[in-house]
């Protein structure tokens, strides 16, 4: 295991009504102006919005507002909030929304106190400062709520880049279940997908003796491959949704990540995927994942053979274990259909003739030097053969 | 799934040489002045208490100190730490040593800006003020790193007694599994039987619907099955140790705990016997566990079942579940057996005489009210019952 260091400060709230608290647990964490943060009209269709607002009111907090974040959430509307809480006086970001709607918050929080752009720390400048977020989330996927992590989509070009930093952590994330619970089957898939990718991306490893990682991984997606199932089936049962939604913040929290080399390219390439045709980010990651363990599979046959027989029920293949670590990486592909996510090119809507430039912009986009560097070292010409695999 | 909160804002420096950034993170975390509390010799003798004072030296950091602390921890040392972090000026606690030094330090920690006798928190009253704790772990075990936890023996009537509350939870705690290489073979048992108990008394839950946190439980226990043996056989292996050290703070941070009931009816029973007789609180727990869950296992078969397959490799014997259950019960006492814990009260020492005492003082010491409410409802006859299952 490596040295490592784990900071995870944000407090969680969990359960149903607990969005009713957001006003105290904002004053609790120094709020004292809020910007309320959120992406489209469902929030406020569902009167979540209104239950916020009385919220705040209860605590005796103002507030302004900024709607309108778009899933692959844009520069744009970064710009505007940083320009909206400095006339404003804000000095608390409270996103209601998924993950698109806590990583512009986080950028916007970051961009406040800097004098700078702030897609300066979306190319490489580490964040020191930064307002603090409180988070409502409404949908179990990206795990925002509980890392430190930001994606934001810079509209010249259409290009996705991320930055990280312990002072985006939320200081507090309120989590519902019930919130979920008019999500469309679809969303409800993708965020399951971007939850399994996020720990496939850690169980890809290089580094040795790292029983209690992946042990708590194979937890995670036990438990995904359990409860994604069930609550596609039934949209409504807030038991799979509770257990999901709790799956997805330790998924990405980073605490079964720790000590270990992670991967990271299939969440790379898949991003190219979502700048350019705009499709939802876990909806790419299916497409993606499956293509990219047959091709790198070799290099650790073991590692896939593991996961096949202790998160795939796979019986090992003792004399074969390439054929057992296949098997295990069919059943997530079978599995992410199941739950009706894409599986090709078409499905998602992407197009054959752009390969080229998405293996270029991979490698060579926002000043990279020529290769993808997680689990396996991706050359551009390995990055168009992954591609190919998804057509 | 239960509503909850889960906060664990603790540091976490994890690896080899980490203890020479003691002073750095002090200062980070606000002292000005530490008091060094730790327990017996080893500390000294192995050169960690001089790479500590190193370490604040270098931050420019000064120190007072108070060694002595013994395991199942006194409440005599206590009040002479609060003196004399008063007279001192200490406005940090440093505890470097094992769940007992850190305990002892939390206590002393609630105690200093408190008027009134550090005791009442003890018996029952809320903790909302204390100094900030940092501690330098030398044995895996108590988790008492990453918790809010902390259990003091009154010297008065030899009784042990918990408290709780986020105020103790550690600023920062640095753990390098190096420093448990010189640990004997008997105290890593004991560490990892505490361990493996802070799991099942999470896992012994009446709430319907936690396959998370099942999972999650599962893997620790998993992982402690794996790397126990590993240690025990090898005392210098640094990867079992770190997967071991990991686990144990993941075991009892309470983020395989949240949302669901809990049970710490063996924890009960077992602080009467290190109480009593001052036995190592792992070895009592050895003892404790198998025969606690042999009692109890009528009350939900299919649990024990379920943590016999999953954890224990049993095969499940569908037309007998309660076969698979008892299998699982005998397949723990085997483990611990094998690692070298006692499992009986001559091996731990403790008397079949003393039975009505131990388990009068379960049920009535310090005020309480008749009975354990854990996940069976136990009387002083049924703690009477278990107690006579392990002689």
């Amino acid at each position: 295991m490596n040295n490592f260091t784990f900071y995870s400060p944000t407090f969680f709230a969990f359960g149903k009504d607990t969005e009713k608290e957001a006003g105290a647990y904002a004053r609790r964490f120094g709020a004292h102006k809020v910007l309320i943060h959120y992406g489209g009209g469902s929030a406020a269709r569902s009167g979540l919005l209104d239950r916020v607002r009385d919220s705040l009111e209860q605590a005796s907090l103002p507030w302004a507002e900024l709607g309108g974040v778009q899933p692959n959430p844009r520069s744009g509307l970064v710009y505007r909030g940083i320009e909206l809480c400095r006339e404003e006086g804000v000095d608390f970001l409270l996103a209601v929304g998924g993950g698109s709607t806590i990583d512009s918050a986080k950028a916007i929080a970051a961009g406040v106190p800097y004098q700078g752009d702030f897609w300066d720390f979306y190319s490489g400048k580490p964040i020191e400062k930064a307002l603090p977020v409180g988070t409502i989330l409404t949908i179990a996927a990206a795990g925002s709520e509980g890392s430190p992590d930001s994606v934001i989509t810079k509209e010249e070009g259409m290009f996705k880049r991320g930055t990280g930093s312990d002072a985006l952590r939320p200081k507090f994330s309120i989590l519902n279940p019930a919130l979920t619970q008019t999500l469309s089957p679809y969303q409800t898939a993708c965020g399951i997908t971007d939850i399994i990718a996020h720990l496939y991306e850690r169980y890809l490893t290089n580094t040795q003796e790292v029983e209690v990682t992946d042990r708590l991984i194979e937890a995670l997606l036990l438990t995904m491959i359990h409860e994604g199932p069930r609550v596609i089936q039934d949209p409504d049962n807030y038991e799979a949704r509770a257990n999901i939604m709790w799956a997805g913040m330790m998924a990405h929290n980073n605490s079964c990540g720790v000590g270990r080399s992670q991967d990271w390219n299939s969440h790379e390439l898949e991003h190219e995927l979502s700048a350019l045709y705009d499709c939802a980010h876990g909806a790419g990651l299916a497409v993606v994942m499956p293509a990219v363990f047959t091709y790198v599979m070799e290099h650790n046959v073991m590692r896939f053979a593991q996961a096949a027989v202790r998160v795939w029920g796979c019986h090992m293949d003792f004399a074969h274990p390439e054929e057992t670590a296949r098997a295990g990486i069919g059943a997530l592909g079978r599995f992410l259909r199941s739950i009706g996510m894409p599986s090709n090119f078409r499905e998602l809507g992407a197009k054959e003739e752009d390969i080229p430039q998405l293996a270029r912009q991979c490698c060579f986009g926002n000043g990279r030097s020529g290769c993808l560097n997680g689990f396996v070292k991706l050359s551009q010409e390995d990055c168009q053969n992954i591609y190919r695999l998804m057509v």
